[in-house]
């Protein structure tokens, strides 16, 4: 199943996004304007523009309001991950080089400012002040898990609880406003919003726990970035957390955790983890969000776009990027 | 005149705004309160905050919107700072050491975005849709502006179009936001709210040419950091720009623009500026700024909050910090 089959509900509307997305590039002054066509221009898969777009589908179908949703979200992720860059000093992302690299730290930070700052203008052209204040709050939500990723990172002793709440913050709050947004820019009923909300939950934190697997078994060219980058930032992820817990006495994770500089660590530790079991758990961890995330879209009226948002819930946990 | 009897009209409710950013600090997140309450903790004049109420004055004052949009503008305001000291990588702001220099990059990256959220999320409950989209959007300029500064540092080449343009970005695209948004939340007329942007354009602008001026004759416990900072970031402000204009063969500036390693020259072009009438130059430029910004404000109706905005003025030329 590719992702342009489950877009298909929505996939022209998904063309009016591309171009919002790209008019945002076309400023006057040039070298900022070089900056967004770097930043935007990678595109990505689009998948939460495309649940915004999906999630909007049951009721009242509002494109003019729902475009700029989209578009917002688009941006402030896209704002969010340059700012990570900067602070991770990544040098590659999707496939390129990151604003960081080319441009600086200076440069990254201005500019992620300069993209949160449009995303709250399209935002507000929704004229929804409660999708307008979600928004914020996600972004807080965001921040706030950045911050306690920062504050932990190289901190062996975290629980699986610390564990979901960061990629609740890094993904799924983001994921769960998309949908919430297509709830409520539709004018749907407020358990139809509920179910949405939890849908665009449980498909984040699958989505995120099958990018923590990815970065331990993918390679370099379906991640478009070096693997293992989690480890070199000192992030536990749940494979990691997993190879800890199995061999508490010693284990590669541990060395790296507790001398940074040990790095041989880190191939040490993919490869442990490839030659285990422990993907296939972190894979039945991923699926049970899936189904979970499914269930709740019974309450909704059974459409095309229903079952495009089951379509990604499987495509999610089979993705290798 | 001093401030607080500037703020007269306003004062209780000042002091509702500054509970209001206190409470900002109070989240379980101890390391995030423990940043909030540095960066937050440490006051300044609150001089937007202060527009914003006094500009809300004139017509249906609803304090509890100007409340939330007073917020907004000092928490957008602080967030700025937070970033900016950590692009200049300065030591101190206010007196006090900066959240870069105490806890690094990564986190003044990462609280100036939460910041931003928590801005966003007050705006928004303004309710008030203009309002809103216009803070979104002043926070665009003020990223472009940051953006095209740090582009053009140790640029020689600018005109004073180009100075006007980024003090605009810088300070007075905020102050006419904080006073524009008192307008419109108290329901005012359209000529009135222009008469307001007016006011807060003008004097934002004639505010940043005397921090201009201040960051060469001040002293470093008036300004709460160095003095000369501006020229450390080879940030060409107009007391630079008449020197340079003065001199064209050779003068400190120029020196210094073409090699930034010859600090040497720092002290001599403040010393200069000091020796010379550049200082009363510039003064008289903010002076006019400050008079253009008064005569919008006779079609405001005459009370207590419009003597007031006029005081501000004055103020705002005659301080020293």
């Amino acid at each position: 199943m590719e992702l342009s089959q489950i877009y298909a509900p929505v996939v022209d509307d998904l063309k009016i996004i591309e171009e919002t997305i790209k008019k945002v590039s076309q400023v006057d002054f040039s070298w900022l304007a070089q900056l967004l066509n770097h930043s935007l221009g990678a595109g990505g898969k689009r998948i939460r523009p495309a649940l915004t777009l999906l999630s909007g589908r049951f009721y009242n179908y509002r494109l003019e309001y729902l475009v700029h949703m989209a578009a917002a979200i688009e941006l402030m992720h896209t704002a969010t991950l340059v700012h990570d860059d900067a602070i991770d000093k990544s040098a590659t992302r999707r496939g390129r080089t990151t604003v960081y690299k080319n441009w600086g730290p200076e440069a990254a930070v201005l500019l992620g400012d300069y993209l949160f700052a449009k995303a709250g203008v399209e935002v507000s052209d929704t004229l929804n002040i409660r999708a307008i204040r979600n928004f914020s709050q996600t972004l807080m939500t965001i921040s706030r898990g950045e911050l306690n990723q920062a504050k932990n990172s190289y901190n062996i002793n975290q629980t699986r609880e610390d564990y979901l709440q960061r990629i609740f913050g890094k993904t799924a709050s983001l994921f769960l406003l998309s949908t919430e947004s297509g709830g409520i820019l539709s004018e749907a009923p407020e358990s139809s919003i509920q179910a949405l909300k939890q849908y665009g939950h449980d498909l984040g934190m699958a989505f995120q726990i099958v990018d923590d697997i990815l970065d331990f078994v993918g390679t370099e060219e379906e991640l478009g970035k070096p693997a293992g980058s989690d480890l070199t930032q000192g992030t536990l992820t749940l494979p990691a957390m997993i190879l800890n817990e199995r061999y508490p006495q010693d284990n590669p994770i541990k060395r790296l955790f507790l001398d940074r500089k040990r790095t041989e660590n880190i191939q040490l530790a993919i490869e442990q983890v490839r030659n285990s079991d422990i993907v296939e758990e972190c894979y039945a961890k991923a699926k049970e969000y899936c189904d979970s995330a499914c269930r709740p879209l019974k309450v909704l009226p059974d459409n095309n776009a229903r079952e495009s948002l089951e379509k990604l819930a499987n495509f999610v946990v089979k993705r290798r990027n």
